[in-house]
């Protein structure tokens, strides 16, 4: 699995699926673990890719540990 | 992959996943499916359980071709 | 609002909306709500209904405190 | 209610909810919506916001009836 990128402050992967229906279940699941950690993407959808930007706001900004763990649990997702 | 059984005039299957995060990424998918259809399922969850009922309503009731046809779109989402 | 109303150990309520889609913005956010809470419904969706039963496994399929704070939160997304 | 401005070939609209929670409501409607419509949206989401930008790629990227017709059918979920 192709791992995320560490890009301007953020933590950042793209990730491409079938269609449009298969990109949206990973986001309910996604939508479910970042609200479950109270820490949210920066993600973008067009039909079948989802490209998710992590960082965290109350740090300025940057990438922290709670970034990498977000990036972690939505990796285990797929 | 078990099939669907045809009970009480109902296509009937339960689906069980790992936890609650996969099964309501599964439902995700089944309700656009769905709503596509314009044909909606009666369907239970608990935790990371789904039972899913399909008859149509306009035929009292009863499995038609519409049953089939969702069933057989549900069963390719997995 | 309509309350919710006790009855064979559990907490039940019935919800209606316009059509499917409503109702499943609905579920959606319960979705989230409940993972949050580790405490998950036994739901059944047809079409704009979404009827509710909570109780708690763990202790014996009663209603306690964990029900009742799953209920008032899902009266709040309203 | 806002409406959407034209900008760069597409159609554009920002919506803010109360929370994440809300927002991701409003987007499970969206995404049911577009699927139906078999056109997608490009969107991105960031805690309570959730961006929207509609245009039509079969036709060169511009904006058609097609934009226009999700559009009106994304307010009307409001």
């Amino acid at each position: 699995m192709m791992s995320w990128t560490e890009k301007n402050h953020e933590l950042v992967k793209e990730f491409v699926f079938d269609d449009f229906i298969q990109a949206w279940a990973f986001m309910s699941k996604v939508a479910i673990v970042a609200e479950k950690m109270n820490h949210h993407p920066n993600w973008t959808n067009v039909y079948h890719k989802v490209s998710i930007r992590l960082s965290t706001h109350d740090a300025g900004n940057t990438v922290t540990d709670l970034d990498r763990e977000l990036a972690k649990k939505i990796d285990q997702l797929l």
